[in-house]
Order: C-alpha cells, then structure tokens, then sequence
C-alpha cells in the first residue's frame, strides 16, 4: 500500500448501513403520508367500473401496461447491470450496485415524479398505478446512465447521494419539458438519455483522476466478463421497443412506437459491425462496440418513436446513430479523456448523451414536419395531445418547444452533474484510492483463495512438483560446493 | 479413493433412466384417461363465446395471465435454476438438475392440483388452462425451494422422488389452507415458501452429513460463478410482481398485488445491503446476502400482495424482511448448522422458511384488519371471496383461518420432510459420498482435459519449458556423479 | 503459421464493411419505396376503429400479440446467440454473429414476406404491424439453424451472404407451403425447422473441411462456456410455448399452442436425461444433449401445437422427440460427419432438421384425424382456416397437402443449401482455415495479455520465482563447466 491509498478510507461499514437504514425509513415515512393506490390498483375499482360503464376487466390499464412494465424492469435490473459487467473484476460491483441505486431510486422517484405530476391538490395524495411504476423506473435509468461514467471509481455512498440527487433533479427538468413547454419524450431521448449522459458527464469531469493509470490493469475486460455484458446488451437491445412504447398512447401508440424502435435497432446494428471492422487494420470486430453502440439507435428514437417517422425513417436514424456512436468509442473518447480530462469508464457519451441529442433533434424535426395529411386531424391531435391548454399549438410552434425541451435536458445534466459532482469530492465519502479503482475487492468480500479451478489446482501441482525438482538441485549444488 | 467414496455407488445409469422412463409413462397415461383443454383452451370455445355473450377474443383468460405465466415460467427454470450456480463447481448440477425436476414436477403437479381442485364430478375429468399452467409452475416452485437445501448432496434420482412427493403433499396441504380452511395466498407465503422450505429443512436435517467437511474445498463460490448466480437473483427479483399477482384476481386484483411487491422488494435491497455491510469488519458487501436475501421481500408479501396493505405497508414488510433474512444468513444458519445439525446448502431457511411465515403473520394480520371503509363493500367480497359457503365469514374470523394455514403448511413441510428424507436415506440412489459432494463431476461428464483457455495453456507452456531446464539439470547432476 | 493457414486471408476489413453498408442503404430505400404502418399502427386507427366499431384500444393486435412476440425476440437474440456459446473460445461470435445476421434479416425478411404475402394490389405497399415483426423474427431463424452448423468454420461475410439467400428462399417456401398448399404451421416445424435444417447441412456439405481436426483443440466446451450456452437453452426452451402460439388464432388458438408446448416440451426433457443417462458407461449426463435435446420437443410440436392434439398428445410427441433427438446426438451426429462429410457444429441435423420432419408428419396425421365431433364445426373451420377457396377441403385431404408441404421445405433446404454453399465456397468471403476454426480471435480483437485475472497471476508469479531458480542453476552449471 502507498501512499496514495493509505490517505483514502474506503471502509462503509458506517456511512452505508447509516443511508440505507435513514433514507429507507424516510421512504415508509413519506410514502405513509403520500401514496395511494389509484382507482385501477384500488378494490374500488368495482364501483369505478360500474361508475365508467367499463365492460371488462381487460380495460384496466394493467393490461395495456404491464407487459411493457416487466420488460422495462428487465433492462433496469439486467440490462443496466450486466451491461457494465465488461471490466475483468467489476461484475459484482457493476450489478449489485446497479441494483441497490435502482432499488433506492425507483422509491424516491415515485415521490417526487408524484409531486410534480399527480398530486392530488384536494386529497393531497398520489396516486400510483404501472404508469407510476414505468415513470419510476425510466427516471431511475437516468441515474444508471450516470454511473456508467463513474464506473468503478466511487463508493455505493456516493452512488447513492448522486441518485438522490439525480432523481431529483429528473423530475424537476422533466416537469419542464413534459408539462411546461409540452414536449412529447415518451422513451425519453432528452429527459432520460440526455440527461443521464450529461449529468454523469459533469460528475466524473469534476470527480477527475489524474493518476488513474495506476489501476490501469483493472482497466480492461477478460474473455467471459465480455460475454457477460452480453446478456445486458442483449436484454436492452430487445426489449428497446417495450422502453419506448411503454407510457405511449393505447393502442396504435405503442404499435407503431415497438415497431419504430425494433427497426431502428436493427439498422443499427449493421452500421456499428461496419464501422468497428473498418477501424482495426485487419477488419477485427472490437466487443466494446457492439456491446455499447448497438444500443444508440433506441436512444436516439426515444423521442419520435410515437411519431409518424414511416419505417425507413427509423432505419435511417438507426442507420446514423450506429455510425456516429462507434465513431465516439474509437476518437470522441480518447479526445474527452485527454483534453477535457472526462474519464468516462462506460463511454456513456457516445452511447446516451450524443443519441440523445440526436433523438432530441430528430424529434422535433419530425414533430415540425407533422402534417394533418399524413397523421389525419384526430391523429395528430392525440399525438402531441394538442389538447386543453395546447390546443391551438401549431406543429412548428411544438417542434420549436422540443428544441427547447433538449437544451433544457443539458443544462440540467450539465450544471446539476457539477454541483453533485462537488458534493461527492468531499473526502467523507469512502471512495477508492487511484491504484484501487475497478476492483471488487474494496467493497466486496471476495473469496478467492478458495477460488482455484481444479485445472488451475494441476498447475499449482506441477508447479510444486517442479519446486521439488529445482529445490533438490539446489541442495545438489550446495554439496558441491 | 480412499474408503468413503468405495462405499457409495454413484452410479445412476440404470436408476436414473428407469424412473424418467417410467414416470413418464405413466404421466401420459394419466393425461390421457384425465387432462382435457378447458372452454377457454378448447376449439369449442367459439360456441361458448356466443352462448356467454363474450364480445371479443381478449376476454380470454389467456391474455389476462399469459404474460405473468411466462414470467413465472422464467422464475422457476432461469430464476432458481441459476440462483442455486453461486458454487464453483456444481453449474449443471443446479440448472441441469433444476431443469429435470421442474419439467417432471409439472406434469404431476397439473394432475395432483387436478384432482383436488378441479375434477369435474360429472365428466371424472381435469380441465386446464392457462391457470392451471400457473399453479403448476408454483407447486413445482415449493419443490425447488426444497431443492436448495439440499444441493450438492443428492443424487438426481433422490431428487425425482423428492420431487414426486413433495408434489403430492404440496397438493394436499394447499387442498385444506385454500379450499377448506378459504385462507387466501395468491403469492404462496404459506403455501409454497413456509412448506417448501420446512419440507427441504427436514430432509436435509434426516440426510445430515457428518463428515461433509470433507469437500469443504468445494462448498464455496468463485468470481464467475457469483455473476452467474446474479442471473438466477435478479430474474426471480424483477419478475416476482407477475408471480405474486399471476393468480390474482383480474383487474384491481392483478394491478395492486404487483405494486405491492415491486415496492416490498425494493425496500428489501436497501435492508439488505445494509446488515450485509454491518456484517464485516470494514463495511464489506457480501454477495451471498446480495443474492438471497434481496428477495426475501417478495416471499413475505405472498399471502397479503392481494390485500390492500399500502404501499407503506408494502415498504415496511421489505425493511424487516431484508434485516431477519441477512441476520440469518449471518447468524442463525451457522447455529442451525452446528446445534441442530441442518445442513442447508442455499439457507433456505433465510430466505424461504422464515420469510414465508412472516408472509404468513403479515397476511393473518392485514385480513382481520381489513374493513369494509378501507376495501368497499363488494371490495371486501371479492378479496377475500366471501361467497358461498363463506360469505358471513368475518375478517376476524378470516384472520384466525390465515394463521391456521400457515400451521398447516409448517406441519405438512416437518413431517412430510422427516418422512421423505427417511426413504431419500435408503442406500438405493447412488448418492454422493461425503468427499464428493458439490461437484459435478459425479453426476456429469466434465471435459476438462480440453478445457485449458489459451493462457492457461501458456502457463502449462512455461511449465514445460522449466521443467526441461530442471531435466536437464537433472541430468548435469547424474553426469557428475 | 503453416501453408494452410497462409493461403487463407481472414481480413474482412473491405468487405464487411461494404456489405453492411451497401445492404443496409438498400434496406433503406426499398423500405421507403414498400413499407407503412398497417393500419392498427398508423395514427388513422382512430378513424378505423370508429368505422369497425371498435369499442376498446385494448383489441388492437398490439395487446394480442406483443407479449408473444416479446418472448420471441429473446429467443431469436438471446436463445440462439447464447446456444452456441458452448465452444470454448467462439463466445464472441456465437453472440455477436447471431446478432448481426438477425438483425439485417428482420430487415430483408419484412420485405420478402411482405411482396409474396401482404402486398396490396393496389397501393403496391406492403402494412406491418405487430404479426409481421413476428414473422420476420420466425424467417430470421431458419437462418440462425443453419448459422449452428457451419458455427466457427465461416465468416460474417458468408453469414450475411447465407442469409440473404436463406430468407429470400424461406419466403418462397413459406409462401408454397403456407398459401398455395394451405398447409397450416404456426410453429414452422417445416417451414422454419425443416427448410432451416437442411439448409444448413446442405451448406456444411458442401463446405466440407478434410482438415477440421487441426483445430480440434478448440472445438470442446470449457465449464463456464457450457453454463453460458445453458441461458440459451433455457430462454428458447421457456419461451417455446410463445413461438408456437405467437401467431396461432387469437382466444382459443394461442391458448391450445401454448399449453401443448408446454407439456411436450416437459416431456422432451425426462426422455432427453433417461437417453444421455444410458449412453454413459456410469450414467453420467452429458450437457451436449441436455442443452439441446431437450428443446426438440417444442420443434416438432411446430405444425400440431395449434391443433386438438390433446394434452397426452402432446406428451407421447415430446418423448419420443426426447429420444431420437438425443440418440441424434450419440449416433447418427458421428456416422454424417464419417459417412456423409457433413461437419454440423451445433447438431442441427438432431434438434432441428430430424425432429422438423417429425412435427411435419405429426401434423398431417393430426390434421387427417380431426373430426367434427372433437373440433366443432366451426372450430373445424377456424383451426384448419377452411373459408374462401379451400372451404369445401376435408381434412384427409388437408392431411395430405400438410405431408406435400413437408416434401416442399426438404427440397427447398436441400437444393437450396447445395447452390448456396456453392457460392459460399468462392475464395472471396474470408473464411478462416482449417486450423483457425472455433477461435475468435480471427475475428475478433481478444484482450488476452491483459486478462489474467488475480489468480493466474499468482500462478505467473511462481512460474518466474522457479525460472530464476533454474537459471541460478544453469549458471551454475555453465561454471563447472
């Protein structure tokens, strides 16, 4: 141990269990006060059904939602998680931390999307349904797209505040964009992906590490770490269309948002291959691609994958995004690392925060270039719900909003990450040392020892035999002698 | 070797063959003279349509439940299957074994709950449906929970009989808590996790191995082989919503009992992490807690996810669950270990056996504390289904049935365990010897020869190469001499 | 690097690149010119659904069919890709090549099955929607069958080749067999299973490589390779009973498919573990047929699943499939590759080419069985689709046009596979040879100097600890001399 480690403290054994315990408490406490079961979660639901000459169980939202729910949960839990599973000794880290800020996150932020969105200002209450619970979980992926840039290189306590805050945050722009400027983001190309990507950006730019070299050979993956981050790619990429689809309109709102998605994705796919081959001299395919950029075209159609883009507009964008993602991991990183001293262990900049951009512009394009032609007069109107307030929005007044909508998305990232960010460089925290980063060892009890595979134990055996032998020698020679 | 492993024949090629031979004979013949499509499953079910005035497709129960049957279905085959790989050496003993006895529990499973439940006294007849799917994924659930205990120290035949019983005693006991003593448990904290994990406790408290230490060397976990058990983790914990409501009622029914686990079990992480990290000296995570305990949330809300708990009601069951389930892993697990002599491979004790009858406590409770102003008249009705024989049933009344469940299911789990694991001791089904256990090698062909990894072969390379210079050496000395 | 070696030229760095861009650019401009929304995805459904007196959005196809569709696209991406993973050193290609070929062949699929199936006369365009998803998913893995066959021998440049060919041919068939013949196959045991397996083995034959055992080295499974390739069997095999019912009837159809899926697919798996039991001299298990066999069942229910084939029906079908599938796989696997020169990596010759052709008897004997009194009339007419042209068709007839539609997806795989793996041979595509199969790093960049993980470090450590004793000795020696 040098002295660079010796000045860093990583033992939680306090602050952890201290947050975990306080903020959950508080959770019951506020929760207690606050949330209610709305009135398709409710057993009077019976009266309401009787009340709304609703003919059918199916008609409750559980069914239009759930589906898309799970999938959703899935991405969160596995999809987030193991997608960060790539480095050679941070799976237990990259999971089991995702999963206790998701867990703490999708709490909090059932409070406070609650407070912004559905209080209710006679009873005072919020009223949760699966909507609530998909709103709880995108806002939750924001903060995850966060930690992709802070990797390996914070505390679970740090993870945990930069999630209060993150949510916090979250719901605030995201009251903005939805409700103020009346922005359509449904999979949340700008609330979500924009957002997260620069809010994490911020964090890590003023959590700089100047000598993080020093764990340098932490720094990479291994062979089956690869193919565990696979199962993350695969379960986001998959189920991409649920993500988007899932707070959209009922009935050709999520059909045509799954479909806009599914195809986008695919065409991602092909770029990516081709631009990753064409950057190694022999045409090699390099796994950080393909586990990270096949992704950006579910980012960038989060905003208009409601929208009428027709099914080759979400090739192309997906024909884009591929491109320019891939382009990210192999110039735009190195360049954010040594010139403006970014350290982004994810390269979540190339795969959230320029998609979502990306989507954010394509969105209000798309929403600017809307015609009563193509989207017929009742549809455009439930589209970008032109209702009450908004009813005599023009769509070029509404692409204008968008546009709006994104810049406020980066600002909040941008200046809320560096306020955190300054927040979590206080030296209470628990954070690794430069030459400890990416290594399970500092906040997992690892249990290695015991760890030899039996074909590794016949290495050691010959190994030992070997010592015998060269042991022996030396007594020889010290005969001899 | 040595004396032990002479003792034991391991040897299953005729044993394992002749059970699944014959046992699935004899399914097909009892499908065949029993299990018929039910009205909603049957090519008839046009007739029926018309003759109830169904107006549409959708109302078949199959869209209700299908989504949350498939995730039930990825619970018990990926979410337990992949839990039970956190050994280094025992992969395909747990997902392979897990996988077999599943598929010939639910068979059985479909015919034992049949007749109980659903003979049709006119026909002598079971019809199924989608439901029947679902119930028969949970009955086999009870049995893999079982299974946890006991993992690594059985055979598989031993596990097919384990499995035909447990089966057999589960039908019976969910018989009397359901439908004679009208308990409600739609998640099964009484029915499934209190008798399942009893019934594992007491067969492998009758198989108690005294010189088990013998393959301590084997009993741990390694790096990959924890992420592996992420898996199995994270797909029980993201998708136990759709098991806790998968055979709720449709609609409100459906809806509550899913948020309330979603919000139980995210309480339960943050619980969790925290004890896990009291636990050591210096705040350390230990994955063991991560991976079990996490999901003792959504055992204990089974019995009361239907009822209107709240959502805060909800949160408080997780915060208690996730600090008693990693205290026992901590703490009671060792003594029951020691002092009791159960060996409990998984601490199902923890994270089933506990859990579910606190599942079971908390439903007693929130049933004699339910009320007509909470729930709603015609609520109140179709929660705790007070029609027919039961409909002057009183909460109070209701409560008291709860509790008596919950003795039924430890009843059934002790003596029903005693007496299986009493046959399971018969020196018939080629279990492993006490050096043997937990590797797969037993009961699997393992090709390790091959399996070197190219830098495993680089070092065998290195190897050789010293171990001629040290033969060379060698003979320098014979030279000399 | 030998002579073999050197005549190869694995730099795929032109042509990769210009195919996926070239392709993708055409899959852009055909989409534009061919496909919109249909009309339960188009924001006018509001003005179809008034017209249709559609009362609720929850009838929209979406909610029929997106959870089933859902599961496919796992199985597609996550089932197939982590099925071949087995293979110690071809994780990255078994995943990534999967993806890469299944996602340009969604694509080419929407558009082929769209012109012979959908395409409206007189607008000349072709409407997806959620049905068409699932098909394009179900022609994508025809190819992915035959992708297991050539698994390591072939590069992504072959891949996308063999994958043009193969959707072009498998909407040829499909439309033969499905719309001229009027077979019914909703699973495709022939279309997908059969065309699908005997493309590839046609493929294989042709590409024989006299030289395959110079990189027999790499052609076993390693532990953690085989618990990989076990989440693919598990999420196919899970979500079978969706891929046989995804496109069957709505209400009754895919409530049928899914529970014969279901139980045959249960059966497959004690038959499967009985077979690969008694082919070992100690009864050992082998996970080769564990991972595989045990999926045949739900392959040969493929015609028959939407059918009245009854619960037994369905469990006689899965054990028999259990049995030939595995005997495949100790028998007849080595006597193709000895006799008949076809290398078949995966074995598809055994899970999907044999038990195909069974599912294909299997449903001409079903469909010539059915009558009116088990069927209804009406169901008669709804399961078999007997309206239009083909209303006067008795079911002995259709019996027969099933047995001719089998004969058309052998001949379609067969001929096909021979012209394709013809092309395939030209020089040009950058495959690997003979003695580089199986190995990733062909095409792939493997971090491996940097992936010893902590343990072999150790190992390392003590290699060069002896190296210094031995060269201590060696000097040694040099003085006596």
């Amino acid at each position: 141990m040098d002295y660079f480690s010796r000045q860093k403290n990583t033992n939680i054994r306090l602050t952890l269990p201290v947050v975990c315990f306080v903020w959950q408490i508080a959770m019951i406490i506020l929760f207690g006060v606050f949330i209610r079961y709305d009135e398709e979660s409710d057993t009077h639901w019976v009266e309401t059904k009787a009340h709304e000459n609703i003919t059918s169980d199916i008609e409750n939202d559980f069914y239009f939602r759930y589906p898309s729910f799970q999938d959703v949960h899935v991405m969160i839990f596995v999809g987030f998680g193991f997608l960060m599973t790539f480095l050679k000794r941070y799976s237990f880290g990259a999971v089991g931390f995702n999963f206790l800020i998701a867990s703490f996150g999708l709490q909090w932020a059932l409070l406070m999307q609650g407070w912004f969105h559905s209080l209710d200002p006679h009873t005072g209450k919020i009223y949760i349904g699966v909507e609530s619970l998909i709103n709880a979980d995108f806002c939750v992926a924001g903060c995850l797209i966060a930690y992709g840039a802070v990797l390996g290189k914070v505390s679970p306590v740090q993870l945990l505040v930069m999630t209060l805050f993150g949510i916090t945050l979250f719901a605030v722009e995201e009251y903005i964009i939805l409700n103020l400027l009346h922005a359509r983001d449904a999979g949340g190309s700008m609330v979500i992906h924009t957002f997260g990507g620069y809010y994490g950006l911020a964090i890590t730019w003023v959590l700089y590490r100047p000598n993080l070299h020093q764990s340098k050979r932490m720094q990479g993956s291994v062979y089956h770490s690869d193919a565990f981050a696979m199962i993350g790619t695969l379960f986001l990429w998959m189920f991409w269309p649920s993500f988007n689809s899932a707070i959209t309109d009922h009935g050709d709102g999520q059909h045509r948002a799954a479909i806009n998605t599914y195809l986008c994705l695919a065409s991602t796919v092909l770029t990516t291959v081709a631009i990753s081959s064409l950057s190694q001299k022999t045409g090699k395919l390099d796994m950080v691609h393909i586990q990270n950029s096949t992704l950006a075209g579910g980012v960038a159609l989060g905003t208009a994958a409601e929208f009428m883009i027709s099914p080759y507009g979400a090739l192309i964008v997906g024909f884009f995004c591929g491109i320019i993602s891939t382009m990210g991991y192999i110039f735009i990183s190195p360049f954010l690392e040594k010139t403006l001293k970014i350290q982004d262990t994810c390269g979540i900049h190339n795969l959230h925060a320029m998609p979502g951009v990306i989507g954010g512009i394509v969105g209000a394009i798309t929403a600017a270039a809307a015609s009563e032609s193509v989207y017929g007069k009742q549809g455009l109107i439930n589209t970008f719900d032109f209702t009450g307030d908004f009813k005599d929005r023009s769509v070029l007044t509404q692409g204008g909003y968008q546009a709006a909508g994104m810049c406020v998305s980066i600002v909040f990232g941008v200046v809320g990450g560096a306020i955190v960010g300054s927040i979590l460089k206080l030296p209470i925290w628990g954070d690794p040392a430069d030459e400890n980063c990416f290594d399970d060892e500092v906040y997992w009890e690892v249990r290695e020892p015991e760890s030899i595979p039996p074909i590794l134990e016949y290495n050691n055996h010959m190994i030992h035999k070997q010592q015998d032998l060269s042991e022996s020698n030396f007594s020889v020679e010290h005969c001899e002698s």
